[in-house]
């Protein structure tokens, strides 16, 4: 099959044609019919996580079930799928008290790939997918049914940014009717927290970024209020416009330090800051001060936007198709996986909410 | 009336005659009759809470309603109260909804003193109360009723230490029957984590100090392990109590950034770090890294233990009375006002869990 290969970091990606085993125990082939390109991605290839070439990257896919391993019980051959890369175990204590985010199970998958070179190497499934390829393989519970009459491109976006984005909202936080919410950075993870709030019936909905373009497409998909923290002192900004007091929940959804900060700042007495956005690996993030401690402030990290695949996928769906959820908007660009490298640059030079790559 | 001043940081208190106002309208004077020493006491005697003297610090106290102010209704002379630094306005946006521990209303009493020295000083109402005297006049949601049959110097340890550790078990965290607790820390403060902890039913509950005697006064209160941070790689050894992954939740009741640190790393994915103990004003206090989102784990300050009055300390007193809750068992030495610095000496001492001074 053919596969986008890293062989070396920050380096174009190689189209090649590479080998995919066969599913084993639990695990099922999907054929990728989409592919979206998440900052994770851009991460990972750029050799900040850790991991060693040559690994095929893309974990926000969904495709067609081609062929099912032993065991399998949850999917068939033809079922619309998307990939995520929440694996869970369902036996584990983290899976039990309904953390499958959080699952703790050990996979055959977590020490070994499916996919080799033409020289016979192993090649690396990049955060538990490797979907820049035209198969992947992955375990049975990364799956979520979609329905037949779905586009593979929206369909993929749920598997990662948007559930990350609005699960962070909606499952991490649970916001409540009428709460208030600062949003910091408007991507494709900001938002959907934006929309995940809009869903929640948040008011005020304050969305924060640096370029006017992007905060307009925030204000499309229901931010109530804009702040261009370029131009403005943003903790005092968002104080203005919540009663003087700050925001119940404030979501930072790039990883730079100073964007956290200003966002454990622009909470009241009582409030919430979710960490959302991904730094660089081992980056240390944030200091609190005193002030946190006498106002009653807590911070979340949200892994996965808290997302139980098998619960929220579903209802997502539902909402797309009510036209109360927004995916068909956030794509950017569709490429086929010739043009990736292409598709990764547009990424890079922060054009794209986001870019799908296509497979036939 | 005799009340314990201090005229410089870090000097002995001057113990002498001043004068004490009556009190304003929704105030209340009260006849002190037990004062425990906390460690903010100390914090504010050395300078490190930024207010300046003259000062009478004081403010874990119990005593008798001598006169009322205009418009009081909560209280009535003779009763006997509790006398805490929770100032609340029941009207703001914070008590509104159930935080009257962040209250934002404005107090006459946040800007004036009802006190002043024999030469006309003005003399500043330490922690909102300034009970190192014989009389005190605080706002009238400061108070809570107590039984007359109640010691007093059991009561006042009701008006900040119990209710600040054991709150932020039983109220900021909400502890479940069956999580996994550890506290750094096994002073005032850290065992009434513990005995919270205890009271709901938590299992394991670990306690982490650096001297064995303390740990077995933890024991006492209810902990079930015990580490000696001294001897043992803490975050490990919690680890290896709590089945390999961490405790669902660690309270820091200890400022030390080092101790904060420590309590952000024992708790498993998912779990949650309570920061109760103060450290000094404006102190950075910790870094947190990407595991911190990875994990989902949460951070949480704690402000008086999420301490509501009228609700909580009612509870308390009738462990109390049942022999559930230990009150007694944490005062060390009773003092009079004319020994306070002496006592005070042993607090620093690290003697004492608290000491008490006693009014006739």
């Amino acid at each position: 099959m053919k596969a986008a290969v890293c062989y070396e970091f920050n380096q174009p990606l190689v189209v090649e044609e590479i080998h995919i085993d066969a599913p084993q125990a639990g695990e099922v082939k999907i054929r990728i019919s989409a592919c979206a390109i998440c900052h994770s991605d851009i991460h990972l290839l750029k050799g900040e996580w850790g991991h060693q070439p040559p690994l095929v990257a893309g974990h926000e896919a969904a495709g067609v079930v081609e062929e099912i391993g032993p065991g399998v019980t949850e999917v068939q051959t033809g079922d619309h799928v998307i990939v995520t890369l929440i694996r869970s175990c369902g036996r584990c204590r983290f899976c039990t008290i309904g953390r499958p985010f959080n699952c703790a199970g050990d996979f055959k998958l977590d020490h070994e790939s499916r996919l080799r070179n033409a020289k016979g190497e192993a090649i690396t499934q990049g955060i538990k997918t490797g979907a820049f390829a035209q198969y992947a393989i992955v375990d049975q519970s990364q799956l979520a049914k979609i329905p037949e009459a779905m586009p593979f491109a929206s369909a993929s976006l749920l598997a990662c940014g948007v559930i990350t984005g609005l699960g962070s909202v909606t499952r991490t936080a649970q916001v409540k009717q009428g709460s208030s919410v600062a949003v910091i950075g408007t991507g494709g993870v900001g938002l959907n927290a934006i929309q995940g709030a809009a869903l929640s019936g948040a008011t005020p909905i304050i969305a924060i970024d640096v370029l006017d373009s992007k905060l307009e497409a925030a204000r499309r998909f229901g931010a109530t209020e804009t702040i261009n923290a370029e131009r403005t002192n943003v903790v005092e900004a968002v104080q203005d416009l919540s009663d003087g007091y700050g925001v119940e929940y404030a979501f930072a959804t790039v990883g730079h330090p100073e964007a956290i900060m200003q966002a454990t700042r622009m909470v009241r007495k009582g409030g919430t800051t979710v960490i959302v956005g991904m730094p660089a690996s081992d980056q240390a993030l944030f200091t609190i001060d005193t002030h946190f401690i006498t106002e009653g402030r807590q911070v979340i990290g949200s892994n996965m936007g808290s997302t139980r695949l098998l619960v929220d996928i579903p209802r997502l769906i539902e909402l797309y198709a009510q036209g109360r959820l927004k995916l068909d908007e956030l794509i950017s660009n569709r490429y086929p996986l010739e043009q990736i490298n292409e598709a990764i640059a547009s990424v890079l030079r922060g054009e794209a909410l986001r870019n799908v790559i296509m497979f036939d």
